[in-house]
């Protein structure tokens, strides 16, 4: 850990990291496939729905979701950026959350390099159906519980 | 399954239920401790945190935290009530997601009611410790994904 991420603000007695955290992070999410993606909604409450990480190997700090245009979680975003994706490993305890802000990338090329056939069980006209969105999510923020330790980064 | 559920709004293409899906939820709950419970800060972001529902046997459609009082989760709770519990089952495929909103319960009688020696690891002092919040959300909707469908159930 860098100096500079010592002096960082500190919440909760949990030391903040920056952005040199992000393959710590990725480490943490290689093996989860699954996470539940909350968003708001115009009624005011908060909505979570699982959503596939479309086996993304190496976390950049962005996440990419493949959802249905006309869904719920697509007209939530579209309100109301923010969101956060929360992970829990299979095998021991660690817990991830990560926020961030949340963008559809229109773009048909974009699809077709991070589309995988196991999401046809989903979207079977997929990735050239206009039906289907991707969203990526900038992570602004991470905090996670492990059997290891505890951490945050901040990562704007 | 009631006709009045029947009639009730879809969304997404599953039917919505009301109350009378509580005894469910709470099947699916039953064999799960910990949720991640997703808030609004504000800054804006949305942020997660694993929250132990204290061995909670029986969900009635309210659920009961207990909460550092000078954490973040109480402070974003005080600005920004609306929440989202989101859980996994363990053994198999099952994700449920409760909406509510979330009061700050100030009772000492309610929160010795509740306490839980398990508790002590993060919470030596309490129950009587004024450090220590008891948070009772109130579910407003509900949505799960399980091996055996999905459903979603209107809870206000």
């Amino acid at each position: 850990m860098t100096n500079e991420a010592v002096q960082r603000t500190q919440h909760d007695g949990v030391r903040t990291q920056g952005r040199e955290a992000i393959p710590e992070i990725a480490r943490q999410l290689r093996a989860i496939d699954i996470c539940m993606l909350a968003t708001r909604g115009d009624d005011g409450e908060v909505h979570a729905r699982p959503m596939s990480n479309n086996g993304q190997v190496e976390w950049d700090g962005s996440s990419w979701f493949f959802a249905p245009a006309d869904g719920r979680l697509v007209a939530e975003i579209r309100q109301h950026p923010e969101a956060v994706a929360t992970y829990r490993a299979d095998d021991r305890f660690a817990w991830v959350a990560v926020s961030g802000r949340a963008k559809l990338v229109d773009d048909a090329e974009a699809k077709r390099e991070r589309w995988l056939p196991e999401l046809e069980r989903w979207f079977p006209n997929a990735p050239d159906d206009p039906g289907v969105a991707l969203l990526r999510i900038d992570a602004t923020a991470a905090q996670w519980w492990t059997d290891q330790g505890d951490g945050q980064a901040d990562l704007k």
